[in-house]
């Protein structure tokens, strides 16, 4: 060590880190077609396919709270939220491989339950399971999940091929499994401050299950492709909806425009914001874990995408020099800016909870 | 929980984990070619390929130890050790996509250390590092990385292949990663009891680099296929030559016969292992970590595989009722068993050291 000063993570956050530390690697293979940088990197596949390949981890204590997890959602989840990557890119999940690091609490019974859930994912979505590695852990549980996927090559949608004017489209509705998440961490307060008292779940089912077992909208990708509709850039909404469109304005070179109205948020995911003194709009826009599809697509596609349930149309790309701008329900116009690094993220729930 | 007994993941073992929580998985997708159970799964890849995944988790405390383990020599053995599963299929590594969990003693420059080695992992075996995640841990560091290979389609080698009487080959030298985490354990030791002392390491550098440094031995399967040479069978010497020629026979339903004299042992390995009264044969069976590739060939390809560097034949495979035996110099045949969880070895570093 010298008497230079060293920086912390936190003063550059995630992705300034993921920068520095990925600027300068060099591609040689030339079966690679694009690395970091969008939701999957991109490999020559068999005839006609490209290969996609994503990596996510998943971290006790960080990503998950077995306080109010149950093992069996933690694995759908650990499963689900890394095929969403691939929908990201237009394409599907075919294969995972999944890194488990386990302390000594755990008995093989609860890594059963774990399986279990990711065995449901993989059913439920095709996805075969084809190998892993597992290992002793000095603290807690984690999991890190590989995903390999494929997408036809006509049909490969990354976060840069937007143009101004392109209308934006988020699938589904937003918010919910921040809310929910908010919710569970209540109940958990109460319960450490007075172990008698039983968790008051009840009413908030929707909200609670967006957050422990999210899907992945490859539904989406096939109503695209019966539409006949190339989305002209896509992300999936992990770090909630304001981050994301940033992605895609940077990565596209556009500004763009969202008006509040139109905003899908469900009416638990309201009505329990407000319980929390939180502007529901802010829940969808800075909440993240929705999984949800943000996508442009071309104008001209307008009268195809009203024909796929669940897709809004809640702005569009803009010049660069317009900036990224919300457009309130009383019309003003706000600047949007990034969240989700997960200490932030941390603050922001102790300060919802404790007012 | 009810009143059932639990198990302990150790009263399983790895492998018997592994078994239990992977044997009901189904294959569905018509891409994959082989899932679990070898050193990597094959997926259907670009015309004339197989595409090969394999993902290991190197975690803080349990797979390297930061007192003695500079992080540049750690990135660079966190890639080496996943591209040497692409050489145990007879493939090569292509791309590589990392996940880091990191606590917050970590800083920005201690991170950029830890890359330089996997970027001079990756530029010195022509692989692209295409994507990745980092996010926080709450203790200590962890790392998982994802390869993706491939492997032309009539050369690709799985475990499962060896007949009997094919000869059994092993590349390099063996022993020498476990006798240099020895001495690396010994000086940590002696550093604790007493800050004042400085470590001797001097006179064991090979030892200390296998341990530190190791190499993937790609070198070995562009040799095989100059010299048209196409192995029965392979795997990777990651928990010792005992552990993985059971592999082998297992999956190819063979017995073996071993001799003691065939096996390649280092001097320095031999000298250090006399001072530490471990019988040096004993750390070339079940030391690990030399990464080093085990493989069978047909008879009729002994006049070729005597014209590769650095290869020693070392036994061949028999019927599977022989069992699967060693041959000592003084012509005793003893039974190989299986060692290589990550307890047991931290169980005979203590009993080492300590007498």
């Amino acid at each position: 060590m010298n008497s230079e000063k060293l920086t912390t993570v936190a003063e550059l956050g995630e992705f300034g880190l993921i920068d520095i530390l990925t600027n300068d690697f060099e591609i040689n293979q030339k079966t690679t077609i694009k690395g970091v940088g969008d939701d999957a990197a991109v490999i020559k596949g068999r005839a006609g396919f490209h290969t996609l390949v994503s990596t996510d981890l998943l971290i006790e204590g960080v990503h998950f709270d077995l306080t109010y997890t149950p093992l069996k959602h933690l694995g759908y989840k650990a499963a689900v939220v890394n095929f969403s990557d691939m929908a990201a890119m237009n394409g599907k999940p075919k294969q995972i491989v999944v890194g488990l690091g386990i302390s000594a609490k755990y008995t093989v019974e609860a890594l059963e339950e774990l399986y279990k859930g990711i065995k449901m994912a993989c059913k439920l979505y095709q996805v075969d399971f084809v190998g892993g590695d597992t290992s002793s852990s000095k603290a807690g549980l984690f999991i890190s999940v590989t995903v390999i996927g494929e997408v036809e090559k006509p049909q490969i949608t990354y976060r840069s091929g937007a143009a101004q004017g392109d209308l934006i489209c988020a699938s589904g509705d937003i918010g919910a499994a921040y809310i929910g998440l908010l919710v569970l961490e209540r109940e958990k307060r109460v319960f450490k401050a007075n172990p008698n008292m039983q968790p008051e779940l009840s009413g908030n089912d929707y909200i609670i299950q967006r957050q422990l077992k999210p899907e992945a909208r490859i539904d989406i990708v096939d109503q695209l492709r019966e539409q006949k509709i190339l989305p002209t850039s896509m992300i999936d909404i992990s770090d909630g909806l304001a981050s994301e469109i940033l992605h895609l304005c940077k990565n596209s070179n556009t500004g763009c425009m969202i008006y509040e109205e139109k905003l899908t948020i469900d009416q638990q995911t309201y009505d329990v914001a407000r319980e929390f003194n939180i502007v529901p709009t802010v829940a969808a826009l800075n909440g993240g874990e929705d999984y949800e599809l943000l996508f442009t697509i071309k104008q001209t596609d307008y009268e195809k995408i009203v024909k796929i349930k669940d897709v809004s149309v809640i702005g569009y790309m803009t010049e660069p020099e317009n900036g990224k701008r919300l457009i309130t329900v009383d019309n003003q116009a706000i600047d949007l800016k990034a969240q989700g690094w997960d200490g932030l993220k941390e603050r922001e729930i102790d300060s919802a909870l404790n007012g």
